[in-house]
C-alpha cells in the first residue's frame, strides 16, 4: 500500500482537518466529529441540505458544500457508513428551522444509520426527509445493498436540489425537485485497478493485468462483466447505452452527462471517454446540454470511470444551470 | 499498460476533441491543429495568453482556457513539445491585435519550439513575449531542462497574468505581473508510482513498492532523493521546506499554496498533505491566504505530488482572487 498518509486511524479526521484547514472561507469542522458544516450557515430561512457516507469518496461528499449545493456533509471511516450519532449531530449542525433534507446513497449501512438519525432528530422537533440515491444501473441488489447502489449522480440531486433551496423554495418543493431529479438519473461504472482501504492493507480486489470489470461498485462490488480491457470508445458505449436504455433515452431528450474519474483515471481518458459519450448520444437522437468530466465521487486511487445521464426538462435545466460555489467544484 | 483510450497514435486529438465537444460553450478546436482557443475569442482589445507543452499533463494546459486565465492552448505529443508550426497556429489564432504573451514550462524542447513561433509571428507582425516558468526548486539542470523545470506552479501565472489582461492592461503590464509572479513562485514534488506514456507502452521508471522519490520531474525525471516512503506530513514538510528556504519565505510572508496531484494521488491525500503544509508555513509565521489542492499538472497516471508556494502582495493578492471562469477550475 502506497499512499501519502500518516497513521491509518487518522486519515478521515485529517483529510477533514485539511478541508476546512485549507477552506477556512467555505467550512468549518466540528469538534470530535466528522462533519464539515458550511463556514457562514445556517443560512436563515433556507431548507438544509445535507449528505455523506463513507469516506474514500472524496471530494463526495464534502466537496458540494457552498452556496447553491449542500449546507453540511458527514462521513463514517473510510468505505464505512456514519454511525448514527454522527449524522444526527450534523443534522442538528445544519438546521436552521426549516428542516433537513439528507441526499445519500443506497447501501445497506447507510440507510440503516440515516434512517435512525432522522427519527431521533425529529423526536427534537427537526424536520427531516432523503433523498436516496441509486443511480447505478449495473446491479439490482448485491451485497452492500437492497436495490440499486447510488455513485456519482449524486452530484446531480446536490445540484438541482441545492438550487432549488437556495431559491427560498419551500421543504416539499426541494424535496419534489431531489426526488425528479433521482428519477432522470442513471449511471453505469467499470474498474480497471483497485484501491486499498487503508485499515486493510490490502487492495479491495483483483483484477488481471488486461482485464477490466464492467458495472463495478465504488467499493469493489461485483459489476455484470470481467473480460479483456477494450478501447476507450467500447467502453463509453456500452456504459452509455446501459443508462441510456434504462431511462429509457428517447430520441429529442435532452440531457447532462457526467464522465467521472474513480481516482487514478486522468483527464485525458475522461475526455477520450466523453467524445464517444456524445457520439453515441447524438445516434440516438438525444441532446447534451452540459457535460462534467471530473472527479466528483472517487474511490481513492482506484482507476475507472462511470458515466452518469441526466434526464433535463426546463425546471431541471435551470436549476442546473443555477450560480453554484462548492469547493471542489470552483477552484479558481 | 492499462488504459481508457483508443489508438496510441489518436490520445492528443481525441482528448482534445472530447474537451470541445464537452465544453462548446467554451472552446473550440482548430481543424488540423492540438490547438484549443477560447469559443468568444479572440477578445477585442485584450493582451492574449497562451499556454502549452506536450499533453500528458490535463488539465495543462487547457484547462485554464477561459474569462480571467488564457485564451488558448497547443498541446504536442505525450510528454513532447508542441512543434513550431503548431505554435505559431495558436500565436495567430489567439491574437486580437495587441499581442500574444506565451506562458510555458522550461523544458529545453519547448523553450526552443516557442522561441522559433515567437520569431517567426513577430515577422508577420504579431507581438509576441514569454513567460518561461521554473518553479521546480529541487535541480538546477538536467536531461530535460537546462535550469529549473517548470511544474504546477504555471497555475499562478496564467491567474494573474490572466486576471491583469482581462483588465484590460497593456501588454508590458500583464507581461511585468507575470515575471513578479514567477519570481514569487517555488514548487517542489515527489513521485510514488510511475505514469505509462502510451506509444511508449513501458513505465516512465520503476519504483521499489515501499520507495518513494522526493523531486522527482513531471516526466520521471531524476530528484534529489529515493528512499523508503515516509509518512505524508513528513513528505508535506520535506518540499514545503524546500520550497519556503529557497524563496526565502519570512516571517510575516503571506502565500497562496497549491497541493498538486500527479494524477493518481487522490483528493484525501492531497488534504492531508495540507494540513501539513499549513502547519509548517505557520511555525514559520507564514499567513496563507488560499489553498487550492487539485489536479493542475498532472502527469496522466502517475502517483504523487507537488506543493507550489506563491508569495502574495496586495497586487497579486487581488488578481489572484478576480473572478475568472475556466474549463478544469469551473466546473458547477
Amino acid at each position: 500500500m502506497k499512499k501519502l498518509i500518516n497513521a491509518v486511524d487518522d486519515v478521515v479526521r485529517e483529510t477533514l482537518e485539511g478541508v476546512a484547514i485549507a477552506h477556512p472561507d467555505r467550512v468549518r469542522k466540528l469538534d470530535d466529529h466528522h462533519i464539515l458544516v458550511r463556514a457562514d450557515g445556517p443560512v436563515p430561512g433556507k431548507v438544509a441540505l445535507i449528505s455523506g457516507g463513507g469516506a474514500g469518496h472524496e471530494p463526495a461528499f464534502w466537496g458540494g458544500i457552498g452556496d447553491g449545493l449542500i449546507d453540511a456533509a458527514v462521513q463514517g471511516e473510510v468505505f464505512t457508513s456514519p454511525t448514527p450519532d454522527q449524522i444526527l449531530a450534523c443534522l442538528r449542525a445544519a438546521d436552521a428551522g426549516q428542516g433537513v433534507i439528507q441526499i445519500y446513497n443506497n447501501y445497506t449501512g447507510d440507510v440503516m444509520n440515516f434512517d435512525i438519525a432522522a427519527e431521533e432528530a425529529e423526536a427534537e422537533g427537526i424536520r427531516v426527509d432523503t433523498l436516496l440515491v441509486n443511480d447505478d444501473v449495473s446491479v439490482e441488489d448485491g451485497p452492500t445493498s437492497a436495490g440499486r447502489r447510488g455513485i456519482a449522480g449524486n452530484f446531480f440531486v446536490q445540484k438541482v436540489a441545492g438550487a432549488a433551496a437556495a431559491e427560498g423554495k419551500g421543504f416539499e418543493e426541494v424535496l419534489a425537485v431531489g426526488r425528479k431529479a433521482i428519477s432522470e438519473l442513471r449511471s453505469m461504472g467499470m474498474a480497471l485497478a483497485p484501491c486499498t482501504v487503508p485499515a486493510a492493507g490490502e487492495p479491495t480486489f483483483e483484477l488481471g493485468e488486461d482485464e477490466m470489470e464492467i458495472g463495478m461498485g465504488l467499493h469493489g462490488e461485483p459489476g455484470v462483466s470481467r473480460r479483456k480491457l477494450e478501447p476507450a470508445d467500447a467502453v463509453a458505449a456500452e456504459l452509455t447505452t446501459r443508462a441510456a436504455d434504462d431511462l429509457p433515452l428517447a430520441k429529442g431528450d435532452t440531457v447532462a452527462v457526467l464522465v467521472n474519474s474513480l481516482g487514478a483515471t486522468p483527464p485525458m481518458e475522461l475526455y477520450i471517454l466523453a467524445r464517444k459519450v456524445h457520439a453515441v448520444l447524438a445516434e440516438r437522437g438525444v441532446s447534451v446540454h452540459r457535460t462534467y468530466a471530473m472527479e466528483a465521487a472517487t474511490s481513492m486511487e482506484m482507476a475507472g470511470c462511470s458515466v452518469s445521464l441526466f434526464r433535463l426538462d426546463d425546471e431541471l435545466t435551470r436549476l442546473l444551470d443555477a450560480p453554484a460555489d462548492a469547493i471542489a467544484f470552483t477552484q479558481c
